[in-house]
């Protein structure tokens, strides 16, 4: 593949053209090339030459199409919050960042589907629907922008009944590395048409296009919702219940681990009670009768298992009080362990070695020395362990360094992935080839270089390997 | 794009060569070769060089890399059941037969997936699945390869709830262009490693390689099913019917439309004695009670549009005869015909356009004067009008093939797509290009030049447009 040129040298003619296109939209202050330079990862900061902020999909073909005479990288960026380096600017060049390309463009109701531009938040497309009765259900936690949750796939809680972003995505309209303007999909639920170019965006980061729109679909929500959470005597016992769970085809829509490291630290920071043992953070949806039936089948099969002190959570504010609890775990990780930062591991396995990969896992931790709890969307064999590191102890770092190394390998030597849902970035490319082969990693090459002929679409990304 | 050598001219030391690999599974009988040319559509057969029956993957890739060297088109072969001139060797070539890779490799009933063999068709796939509790639901109808299914992203009854090829299909193993062996996908649910090679070669007709191996998801068998045929006073009114459904969020299994004209022709084939009114089929599955709930509202809605006659099959044997006389359709359909031939149309669009679209089919059918009773999984949108031909009549097939242009125009123009199922292979390339326009139509044309440099996978389908 040719390569991007290494940090351009001269950007200056190129920033006054930009400029001339969008005024002060363009910017080179240290502040904001810092900050765009970096996602919420341990990964350094590698900041752009500049940041120009679109509004329209017309705006950034003309900024790719500038930078493209130039040779000159282009990296997309919604919220910042990427936790595998997908932002950081490797080769320099240019961030367009889409936070003002903020619109709903449409709601079709009757068909379950709407249109927004890539900068609208997961929050706020929810609190645009909320008359509607329907929602957009992909919750990875932060408030991220549609267009990034788009480019890395993302997932998080929910997915085990609503799917990711790979399922949720019906159509795309993407600038190419040359500045086209590209439409992908259609608002026929299915189609047989050719090659499936939304599916190849989705999860592509940025390096074959910058997605500006996309076409998401909604769901109803339902008559009845109850959430809950449950206590098990390990996390064994909770990983064994959330198999047999998805064995039986309990349609649950969230089922969320979180080990006793990870309540006690909630406590602390949420001011809450919660027994401090490895938990299951459930939701049910459906009509009365089928949260009924749920409910009570998976009732029969955690008892199997040990499980002890339900809470329920049927009134909407108790159900907020305690998904903002296990949302908020992160930052009571960080609180208990003050001055420390977190380095965030994500890997997914068949939900038969999920027991075993969850175990193994914590072994391995607990033989680090390490503060590193874990959570995780069990329901689809995805978990995290967050490793809570001091930033100034560099054998520290490279002791959770070597951690991750090992849960990658462990969940690829199961059949598994070196990421369930925060993507490769930078952080992530060293396991490409061992998690896909040779012939895989050829074929991504070939696409990259076809579409993106002079890697300028966010280099040293994905396919750098 | 580099064009595929037009119909090679001197075949005979590439079959030499086969032949010493393969022996008596090369043949250039005449029968064989008109036989693999063509699928089960009105498109004119044409016939490949030689016809190869393949044992392995790494048969498919040493033929491959046989052809390559000689720059010698391959066509990829399953149970000839496509729709739209899949197999045509257009510019002659090689045939890939994978029929005989018809082994179950894995089935993890723990993890609701299996690994099989391209040429393992669905029927057979179920029927080794059928101790398990386990089934695979895709079902386009015929006993189609779950080879050829991939290939053309199939789908049919059951995708309304279940999904279609493209959701179902969980990883592949690939013989590249240049023979080289590809595999996409893990064993995990989710993953966001990298470019989705899986979904680009799910659709991609033969065109970027072979895909010789498929792992699928799996689903448990309902507790409880149960099947229905109910009557409509017109098409219209079970289309609204099928609408309020959807958008009720009721998981209805199946739903499928079928007109008077292929009721009664259904009666006269299978000796049946439906109400020969304009009619949905139905399938309901879950739990007794789920079941029971979904039945009710949908009874509720269905009277709404004035439904009648509703007739029950909750016994399998019941069951499996009205899904039979659906299946048979199109028989019914030629023997009411004698001597015609069946052009099968294929257009899926918004639900809420649903009505609307097949409302003014009808119109435009009536005034053409034409035989072409309407069909269709509307649960998706989906529905075909079958145009049953006098294949001496060229003003008759003119006919049709103006009936089909207005009906694939009408849905793209209602945000619709040219082939909800069948794909594109010739057929339907002619439509491509209105349907994606031109920036997408240069992406996959970028991609095809790509993985496939000298254009010998199944040249002249998909993006020859």
């Amino acid at each position: 593949m040719s390569k991007a040129a290494s940090r351009i040298s001269a950007p200056e003619l190129l920033i006054e053209q930009l400029r001339s296109m969008l005024g002060i939209r363009v910017s080179t202050s240290p502040s904001v090339l810092e900050q765009h330079g970096r996602g919420e990862s341990w990964h350094p900061p590698q900041a752009p030459h500049a940041v120009c902020f679109a509004h329209s999909t017309e705006e950034v073909a003309a900024i790719v199409r500038l930078c493209a005479a130039n040779r000159t990288p282009v990296i997309a960026y919604g919220t910042g919050t990427s936790l595998e380096g997908q932002v950081q600017a490797v080769h320099g060049g240019v961030c367009i960042d889409l936070s003002q390309m903020n619109q709903v463009l449409e709601v079709n109701s009757d068909d379950l589907d709407c249109r927004v531009q890539a900068g609208v938040t997961r929050r706020e497309l929810n609190h645009y629907l909320r008359e509607t009765g329907l929602f957009f259900p992909v919750d990875p936690g932060a408030d991220t922008s549609i267009g990034g949750m788009t480019a890395t796939r993302a997932s998080g809680t929910n997915a085990v009944r609503y799917g990711t972003m790979r399922e949720n995505v019906l159509g795309l309209t993407v600038v190419s590395a040359s500045g086209e303007i590209i439409k992908t999909g259609t608002r026929a639920r299915k189609s047989a048409a050719g090659y499936d170019l939304t599916h190849l965006f989705v999860g592509s980061e940025g390096t074959l296009g910058v997605i500006t729109e996309i076409s998401l679909r909604l769901f109803g929500i339902s008559e009845a919702i109850s959430a809950a959470i449950v206590n098990f005597p390990d996390v064994r016992s909770a990983a064994e219940t959330t198999i047999q769970t998805i064995q039986m085809g309990i349609p649950v829509a969230r089922i969320e681990i979180l080990d006793s490291g990870y309540m006690k630290a909630i406590n602390a920071y949420s001011k809450t009670s919660y027994p401090e043992l490895d938990t299951l953070f459930l939701e049910f949806h459906g009509t009365t009768a089928g949260v009924a039936e749920q409910v009570q089948m998976f009732d029969e099969i955690s008892r199997e298992f040990g499980a002890s002190g339900f809470q329920w959570a049927d009134q909407e504010s108790d159900r907020q009080k305690l998904w903002r609890a296990r949302h908020d775990a992160y930052y009571a990780g960080l609180a208990v362990s003050p001055g420390s930062r977190g380095y965030v591991t994500d890997v997914c396995v068949p939900i038969s070695r999920l027991a075993d990969c969850i175990a193994e896992t914590q072994a391995d931790i607990a033989a680090s020395g390490l503060f590193a709890p874990i959570i995780g969307h069990v329901g689809d064999g995805n978990f995290h362990s967050t490793i809570f590191i001091d930033p100034d102890d560099e054998t520290m770092f490279a002791r959770a360094l070597e951690l991750d190394r090992r849960m990658v390998q462990r969940a690829q030597a199961m059949g598994g992935t070196c990421t369930g849902e925060h993507g490769i970035g930078i952080g992530k490319l060293k396991h490409m080839r061992n998690e896909h082969g040779d012939g895989a990693i050829a074929a991504m090459q070939a696409i990259k270089a076809a579409l993106d002929p002079h890697n300028i679409m966010n280099p040293g990304k994905i396919v750098d390997c």
